[in-house]
C-alpha cells in the first residue's frame, strides 16, 4: 500500500469528551490507493455503541479528532492495478477494520479480527499516532482483502449493521456450535445486536427465547418470530424454563446477573457474551461445574420429609450445590428436562469475525432475508441519533444515509 | 437389578456433622447381586474433597449416617449370571457413581456423569431415600457397566485417584481439545487434583505451567516434570507470561481471582474449572470478550507522548478495554505473543466423566506410567486424614487400605 499520497477526506468528527459531531476536512495518509487497494465512496454508514463509546471516550483511548462508523458499505470509485475483486461501480462492505498482519496464526486461520496488529477503524493501535478514520466521511480506502462483497438483493441501507453487529452475534453461532437447526437459543436483550441475532438465529433452524428485564419488550416479539418470551425478573417463569436452552447469546452492554442465565442452560450449555458491561459480574463456578441437580419426582417419593411429594410425574427437584438448597420446579414435560441439567457449562466472550465468516453472514442473509430494522436519517442529525443510543431509546438501529446528505463543502 | 436382598456390610460412617468416622454396620439394601450385577471387595479407597465436604456437611445435604468414598478399586468376588466383563478374580473399579437411566442423551453419548438420574455414591439424589454408600467399606455391588476394567499393569493403591480425580481432568481436557502435543497449559493448585493434571498433561505431549499463589510450591515441580512456576502474586512475572497459555485447568476449591488467569490466556484460550469455590468470582467479562490487546512497539513510535516508547523492538503494549488503561510488557520474542492476546476467551466448568472415558484414563494411565503421589493409610486413620485434608496438609493425596486394615468385628 503507497504511503507516498495523501488524500482529501471529508466528514463528521468529534473533538473532545463532549461526544458532539461536526463537519471535518481531514487527509487520508497512507491510505491513497495502492495496487491491491479499493477506494469506496460511503454511501450507508450503521451506527453502533462503540462509536458513542469512542467518542465520549468512555475507554479513556480516544484520540482527537475521531471520525467513527465501522459498519461501511459504499460503492467502488478507483481500484488498484492489482484488484481482482472489485471493479469500478461494484458494491462493497467495510466492517470494523482496514488491514492485519498477514503473518499470525489468527490471519492465516481467517480469524484476522483476532490478529493483534490488526488495523480498526477508530479505536487503537494508533498506527504512526494517526487514528484510522470511519465511515462517517465521504470515502474509505484500503485493501481489497478487508473490502466484503455485496450480495445484489441485500439493501444497503439495512443491510450495513451485518457488518458490525450481524457478524459479532452470527460468527459465535458458528463457533461454540449454536447454529444447529432444532437448537434452542436464549437471547439476551432485544437491542440492536438482539433483534439480529434473533433473525439470524432463525434463519437457521432454531428456537428462539428472548430474556429481557422489560415486560413491554413482550409486545415486539412476534413481528421477529420470536418462539417464547422470559422476564428474567419473574422467578416463577425463570425456573420453569431452567434447564431448556442449548446455549444464549447475552447482546447487551448493561448488567444482567449470570446465576439465572447459567440456570436455563442445559448441561454442556454455552452462555456467549457477544456484548456485555464494563463492570465485573459475579460467577457462580459451582453452577458451571457441577450445574442445578434435577431430578423427577418419582425417585424422591420415599424421601426423607423435606424433600417428600405427592405427585408422581413432571415434579422435578434441584439441588444447588452453591446454595445446599432443594426446591422443587414443575415441569409440563419429562422431555423439557432435555439434556438433564448437570454442570459443563461455560461463560465466553466473542467480538466480530473474521473477514471469510462476514462474507459468509452476507450471503447467508441474502438469502434469507436477513436485515436489520433500521431507522435511516441524514448525516446532519447524527449528534440526536447518538444521545438517543446513550439513552436506548432506539428501535432498533441507526443507519446515516451518508452518501445523499454529507455536504462537503 | 434384584432389590428382594439384603446384604449385610460394614465400613466406616460419618453420623453427624461433627464429621468424625467410626465403624458402622449397615445393610446393603437394593444392592443384591442381580444378574448384570459384579460384587467387589474393596482394596484400596481414595480420600477426596468430597468426602470430606458430605461428612460435615458443608453443602447442606447430607443425610446420615453416610459412608463415603468415591475412588474405589476392588476384586469381583462374585458376579451375575448375565455379566460378561468380569470374572471373579478380576480387578474392577467403581468411581463416584453406580447407576444412571440409560435413556436421556447423556446416556446414550457415554456421559452417564451428566444424566440427570444418576446415582452417586454418597449424595442426593437420595433413592427412595436410601443413600449409596461408598468405599470406606468391605464391598460394594453394582451394575457391571459401572465397573471399570483394572488394567494389570496398574498399581492398585496409586491408581486409584485416576477414578475421581484422574478423569475430572482428563475429560475436560479432551472435551476443550486441551489435549494436542505442544499445547502450554496452566495448572492452577497442585494439591490431589493439581499434580495429576500436570502428569496427565505432560503425558498428552503438553507443556506445563504451574501456577500458584505458594512460592514455595515451586521447589516439587521438577520431580512432576512441571516446564516453569509462576507465583500468581508476583505481577511482574504474571505480565510477561500474557498471553502464553492455551487453556488453564484451575484444580484448587479456593479463590483465585481469574482476570490474571483469564489474561495468561491466548486468543480462544480457555479456562477450565476442573474445582472451585462455593464463593462467587468477580467474572471481568469484557476480557473474554476482546482480552487486552497487545501490539508490538515498532507501531507507536510516532503515538501521542503517553504511549510511546523509546525502543523498536519486543516491547508489547496493552490496551485494557475494561481498565481504559495502557501499559508496557516486554517480551523475550516476538513468538511469544502466539496467536495474538484478542479475546474468544471462555471460563468452563467440568466434573467428572463418562464411563467410556474413564475406562480410557485407566488404560491411559497404565500405559503412560501416570500414578498419584499417595500416602496410604490404615482406615483407623481416616479421621486423621480428614483433618489433614481439610488443613491442605496432603501432599498430595491419601488411600485407605481397606482390605487390610478394616476390621469387621
Amino acid at each position: 500500500m503507497s504511503k507516498s499520497q495523501e488524500v482529501e477526506a471529508f466528514g463528521w468528527a468529534c473533538r473532545d469528551p463532549s461526544g458532539v459531531l461536526s463537519p471535518f476536512k481531514f487527509s487520508r495518509r497512507f491510505w491513497a490507493t495502492g495496487d491491491q487497494d479499493v477506494r469506496l465512496k460511503v454511501l450507508y454508514c450503521g451506527i453502533c455503541r462503540s462509536d458513542l463509546m469512542m467518542n465520549k471516550d468512555y475507554w479513556g483511548v480516544a484520540m482527537y479528532p475521531t471520525v467513527q462508523g465501522r459498519e461501511i458499505v459504499g460503492v467502488v470509485t478507483e481500484v488498484g492495478k492489482k484488484v481482482q475483486k472489485f471493479k469500478v461501480g461494484d458494491k462493497g462492505g467495510v466492517g470494523c477494520f482496514v488491514g492485519s498482519c498477514w503473518k499470525c496464526k489468527s490471519c492465516a486461520n481467517n480469524l484476522e479480527n483476532h490478529c493483534p496488529d490488526q488495523m480498526p477503524i477508530g479505536t487503537p493501535p494508533y498506527i504512526d499516532g494517526m487514528i484510522i478514520h470511519g465511515g462517517f466521511s465521504d470515502h474509505i480506502v484500503t485493501d481489497e482483502h478487508f473490502v466484503l462483497r455485496w450480495p445484489d438483493n441485500l439493501p444497503l441501507d439495512s443491510g450495513v449493521p451485518l457488518l458490525g453487529a450481524g457478524i459479532t452475534m452470527y460468527s459465535p453461532l458458528k463457533y461454540f456450535g449454536l447454529d444447529k437447526p432444532g437448537m434452542h437459543i436464549g437471547v439476551v436483550g432485544l437491542g440492536g445486536h438482539g433483534h439480529l441475532t434473533v433473525k439470524i438465529i432463525k434463519a437457521l433452524g432454531g428456537k428462539v427465547t428472548v430474556i429481557s428485564t422489560s415486560p413491554e419488550k413482550e409486545v415486539v416479539i412476534k413481528s421477529l418470530g420470536v418462539d417464547s418470551f422470559l422476564v428474567s425478573s419473574d422467578l416463577d417463569q425463570m425456573q420453569i424454563a431452567m434447564g431448556t436452552l442449548d446455549g444464549i447469546i447475552y447482546t447487551i452492554p448493561a448488567v444482567h446477573p449470570l446465576q439465572p442465565l447459567i440456570d436455563l442452560l442445559k448441561t454442556h450449555g454455552k452462555l456467549v457474551m457477544g456484548g456485555g458491561p464494563v463492570e465485573l459480574l459475579d460467577l457462580p463456578v459451582s453452577l458451571l461445574i457441577v450445574g442445578k441437580y434435577i431430578s423427577l419426582t418419582g425417585m424422591y417419593k420415599k424421601s426423607r420429609d423435606a424433600w417428600s411429594c405427592t405427585t408422581l410425574s413432571y415434579l422435578a427437584l434441584v439441588f444447588d450445590i452453591t446454595l445446599g438448597f432443594i426446591y422443587k420446579i414443575e415441569k409440563d414435560s419429562i422431555a423439557d428436562l432435555g439434556y438433564g441439567m448437570i454442570g459443563r457449562k461455560i461463560v465466553a466472550g466473542t467480538d466480530l469475525g473474521g473477514l471469510k465468516e462476514t462474507q459468509e453472514i452476507l450471503d447467508f442473509a441474502a438469502k434469507h432475508n436477513i436485515i436489520a430494522d433500521v431507522g435511516v436519517i441524514p448525516i446532519d442529525n447524527v449528534n440526536t441519533a447518538m444521545e438517543c443510543l446513550e439513552k436506548g431509546d432506539v428501535r432498533y438501529r441507526f443507519v446515516l444515509d451518508v452518501a445523499n446528505t454529507l455536504k462537503t463543502t
